[in-house]
């Protein structure tokens, strides 16, 4: 009798995720029937994401795992019906693709690209020599894959980088800090802070005025993980006081961000439409089918989330 | 008796190398006596950079090395009066200047950040996803130590690296190509080419109408090399035609770039003043000291340019 699997991440990823799923299925030997609508009391796997077709997961009682197309689980982790395994995304092509933003837009205010891209006025201003990478201390926030994979990135164009995590951790290449007292060293004269953490109760506005003030003076911060890390009035107040330099968004706590919101006016944050990292299909497929398959098979899941930490 | 070293490169520079070279001097045990004016028939070595205030070397009789303190040498190569070895530079800091400049460049165009940098309009643009940089080939012409370091970076952050020379090199994790049909087939299909060679008669306008028809429609031409590498005209030609999407250039036939000419107005053409990669005072001075500690002792210079094939 073949594997039934709920397509439940809404409709517009359905013609996106059909092929590759049926293609990733079939490679991993599975025979599997996919839907986007099932009876409840059979289906065996569900695949969602964020804004997906499901939200009482009760009558699903023979499903095995709730396997998410994103990595942020924020948005289904507490709903109280949902008492299946839930694994997040993990996907290769999602941590490639967020590295480049990071890599990219580090970069991007290192070698203060703006002035050149937005000023093409005719004069010449060659004194405007930046430091290099070694003189600019960079700090992510988060060691989770795509924290430890933008920082070692970072750390072999000789960024010095350091990162923090809520627990300690070891990362090859960067300085690892942990916990409160570690947090608040990983920001004293940090000059560039990317943001990816999970976000938690004890996440929520972590980037407030105190924190702020702890940076380098001039400072970029870089927010490609959740809107709710900033304290958004913190924020524009230390850009607009001089504290911080700029501000790059690629995250918000209301997306899309609607038009009238300060930080699309505000000449120091540039404001990307929630594209740091995509999950591409091809990859993703090829791990919600090997999911499938350790389902089947008794193994654990691949990045399933504790529900007592939220991630 | 001390070592005379006249310095040749300029009065803008003395101040910025004055006390770096006494302290590099000092450090490899080098008893010198160095100059901005000396009895030319007195000086043991020259230290130089376009612009500098030699332009006659034949009374420097005793002279044993001309040491660059830039790595271009076409201003001086060809001064039938220099017949003393010439040393380029190759300065650590400025091989990391340029990899940063390098690959920031090849990621903002690779991210499309222009779009987000100045297009801040309130307009929530996310189906506009990037591919990954495993999907993005990239050329580099010119293997030398800046094209190498440029390549090989660009090849760790999954960027699929082509790298040629004129004559057969070998780079660790690049497809290196050489010779006038490696020339083809490098720019055959690239959607980025990183110029990165010396200036020569057989390099003047390399980058003509037709070798810009071999690259990927829509492709990126970042220039932080030498200006006449370009065939100005074609280039922009090609820009209009949508043959090539935009061009970032650091270097110009003539510099600074007048406020008149078309490539500060076209949309499609970033120039930035002539900042990719600069001499950094402190470790440019050590390989100066290095340099004349070797011309005492006998031993053969780091660097030493090939008059014949002009750098």
């Amino acid at each position: 009798m073949p594997i039934t699997v709920q397509f439940a991440a809404g409709p517009r990823l359905w013609p996106e995720y059909r092929e590759p799923l049926a293609r990733a299925f079939a490679a991993a030997g599975l025979d599997v029937a996919m839907t986007e609508a099932a009876d409840p009391a059979a289906v065996d796997y569900i695949v969602f994401a964020p804004g997906g077709t499901i939200t009482d997961f009760t009558p699903y009682t023979r499903c095995k795992a709730v396997l998410n197309l994103w990595a942020g689980v924020e948005r289904i982790v507490d709903n109280p019906t949902l008492t299946q395994p839930l694994c997040r995304m993990v996907d290769p092509a999602l941590t490639d693709g967020m590295v480049e933003y990071v890599v990219g837009h580090v970069l991007r205010h290192h070698l203060g690209m703006d002035q050149h891209i937005l000023h093409q006025d005719g004069v010449w201003r060659n004194h405007l020599i930046p430091p290099i990478a070694r003189e600019r201390p960079v700090t992510i926030l988060g060691l989770g894959a795509l924290g430890a994979a933008c920082g070692q990135a970072l750390a072999r164009l000789n960024f010095p980088v350091t990162g923090w995590s809520r627990s300690p951790k070891e990362v090859a290449g960067i300085r690892c800090l942990s916990g409160a007292d570690g947090l608040a060293a990983a920001l004293d004269g940090a000059q560039v802070v990317v943001l990816l953490l999970p976000l938690t109760a004890e996440t929520e506005s972590l980037l407030n005025a105190d924190r702020f003030g702890l940076m380098a003076p001039g400072g970029f911060v870089i927010n490609p993980g959740r809107g709710p890390l900033i304290d958004d009035a913190a924020l524009l107040a230390a850009l607009d006081s001089g504290q911080l330099a700029h501000a790059t968004l690629d995250v918000f706590r209301q997306e899309p961000l609607p038009p009238a919101h300060p930080f699309w006016a505000h000449p120091k944050v540039t404001v990307t439409p929630h594209i740091a990292a995509d999950t591409r299909a091809e990859s993703a497929s090829r791990l919600v089918a090997e999911n499938i398959r350790r389902g089947e098979a008794g193994e654990p899941f691949l990045h399933q989330v504790d529900r007592a930490r939220g991630y």
